[in-house]
């Protein structure tokens, strides 16, 4: 086989994360030292960008630019929740025919390695030779293969800490908190509040992830019951929750181009809950709820660094793969952990078809009755989230006066 | 005057903050030191602790201990929104009485200050000897007399932060983004939204303060201006805007016992402002809301490092003005800025009068028309909040292919 030369374009697309940038730099910083790409462009907007050849020269970066965007949280290139047309497909190749773009990157979730896919079907019908690559990244950890995403520890360590301040704060003004965490149908970032608990009556004290049917009476019970234990009670619910018959109980009616119900930014669900436990155990209860939001994947400063170091890796490993005489000419990199006491991980190449359309949920290894997560859960992703700020408290025993 | 001898009773009380723990523990490193207290009680979840004999010692702690819980935010004591009747005044001197408490130490804001001077006019009303001193502390920033508040700069850095974010999230995928931040009637911490602002597009590019009467068409009108210009806009939004009848647009209707109404804790204000943008500029249009909510304060690992200072050191200062010989028998502890180009800050004490039950608004100097702020604003919050993590961009200069 004829080695492959040529430009190359990345983009990005989907949600952004805290780290998708460092993926980025690491495959232009892997890119700059390869003789057979000419060209490196950035598609502004990911595919929207591709379609009206709107495209950045990353070639021309400072090294110095370049570092300080891999630590910024969010897509430097912009981003876009978009499945190209068949239509569009086409165009597609009309642009990398026309600017002999042999290289194409995509650095996205689910919804972007299947556009990955799509892309590189198409390549096969049009007889273009192209090298495909999807490089993962997601806050929510649902793609299919890897053992996690890149993207997904740094949110979860916001998450964590977020409960963490929760619970602290609902100690000092008791009542019932409810935090709405991010993950349209999968637990993994709504599981990943749990660890924030260090000691035994640590919020959060009910976790309820989407894997799991939400059911109303059976919440109200476990807040009555931890409630009157504890006179607090914090509670991490995933914005996905849905009750047996399918509907969800956060859903605001949007709908994206890849059929994605928008859940987010709205306190819709927080609210509802609120308003729930007030009519069901008492319109005098302290209930307050905080929708996560946004934070989760923009925060910038609260990174965990195995997270930023791996996704830096995949950025890097995508071109080293690409460009690899006998190797595969597509596939998205994925994350293996390597035996050991010691956290580790290495990388390998999935094909596109393997983590496209389709996502992942969590096990039920992780998942405990309908309101708890498995020490095998948090022994997977603490090593992700890394290590959390230190905590103290006050020996409050009472004064025998 | 002769010198005053006894137990000291410390209590934390109100709205929790990053940096509460400061004031509490530079409190009991100052109070260990003295000769005059005998022992140093923690009231439990403030007056209601007090009224309740319900106290911890605070000598048993260990120093490691104390610098843990020095370094985690909210109240360790726990705390509580509670303003005492005339009857539970009148309790609070029997328990005074009863055990020798001769300094009392309220950390605290306004509605604090206010218990605290109540409970010193009560002292004078029952010819007991006492030392009444508020330790101030509000995230909202709206205390009189004081240059500015504890707590406020590390809000302030949280929010700045998290603007930050969600300015760069809206670049990667526009829209209108609407952030809404606390602060029930003073707009420091949602104009600190603007020390996110470094570059001349960057956002937020609305910033709404209550200290201005919300009028709901002009808001549309400028949101309708900056979203035609730059095909995005990021919003700052206090809680407690208003209109100019007085009311507020995302209140609950909820009341706490010094009269305040609940706003946080509800999305209602971000979904309420969602739906009227795409009611009358395009229900296609892709807006998001976030409320901040209780994580700006309770987030750990997110502090100023001047803010942390300050707050230990009115705690120190609180005693030692206590125990100074010809010192005030009582008074609020407050901050002014000394001249000089270098931020610095020395305390002083006013009276708890002074501070009690008002609060203060955001003077005219700091606000730009009825959406923005000024650069003496931005002067005056920028040492408090401290500097920013570094935020990188790509040059995004356009390819001609």
């Amino acid at each position: 086989m004829k080695k492959l030369r040529g430009n190359l374009v990345v983009g990005q697309s989907g949600g952004p994360t805290a780290v998708i940038n460092q993926s980025l730099v690491g495959l232009v910083e892997a890119a700059l030292g390869r003789d057979e790409i000419d060209n490196i462009y950035g598609a502004r907007h990911a595919v929207k960008g591709i379609l009206a050849e709107d495209f950045v020269d990353l070639r021309r970066q400072s090294r110095e630019a370049l570092e300080a965007v891999a630590i910024t949280p969010c897509a430097a290139l912009g981003s876009v929740r978009k499945k190209p047309t068949d239509e569009e497909r086409r165009k597609v190749f009309d642009v990398f025919k026309k600017n002999n773009i042999r290289f194409f990157f995509y650095i996205g979730g689910n919804d972007s390695a299947e556009t990955a896919h799509l892309l590189a079907e198409q390549g096969k019908l049009e007889n273009y030779e192209l090298c495909a690559f999807h490089v993962p990244k997601t806050i929510d950890n649902d793609l299919q293969v890897t053992d996690h995403c890149p993207g997904y520890g740094s949110a979860a360590r916001f998450v964590a800490m977020a409960l963490t301040g929760s619970d602290l704060d609902n100690r000092s003004l008791p009542g019932i908190k409810i935090d709405v965490v991010m993950g349209r149908k999968a637990g993994f970032l709504t599981a990943a509040s749990a660890l924030a608990r260090r000691r035994e009556d640590d919020g959060p004290h009910l976790i309820y992830c989407p894997e799991v049917i939400f059911n109303e009476d059976r919440f109200i019970a476990d807040v009555d019951t931890i409630y009157k234990k504890l006179g607090r009670c914090v509670i991490a619910v995933s914005e996905g929750i849905h009750r047996a018959d399918g509907t969800e109980i956060g859903a605001t009616g949007e709908v994206d181009s890849h059929g994605n119900v928008q859940l987010s930014g709205s306190g819709a669900l927080g609210d509802y809950l609120t308003s729930m436990i007030k009519k069901r155990l008492g319109e005098k209860l302290r209930v307050r709820a905080d929708t996560l939001g946004y934070l989760q994947r923009s925060f910038p400063g609260v990174v965990s660094a195995t997270d930023a170091e791996e996704a830096r890796r995949v950025g890097r490993v995508a071109v080293a793969e690409a460009m690899r005489e006998g190797g595969p000419s597509g596939g998205s990199i994925a994350l293996r952990r390597t035996p050991g006491v010691v956290y580790n991980c290495e990388t390998f190449v999935t094909e596109l078809a393997n983590v496209a359309k389709n996502t992942r949920s969590m096990p039920p290894a992780f998942l405990e009755g309908d309101n708890g997560v498995t020490s095998a859960f948090i022994d997977y992703a603490r090593p992700l989230a890394g290590s959390l700020p230190a905590k103290g408290m006050l020996d409050l025993t009472r004064v025998k006066l």
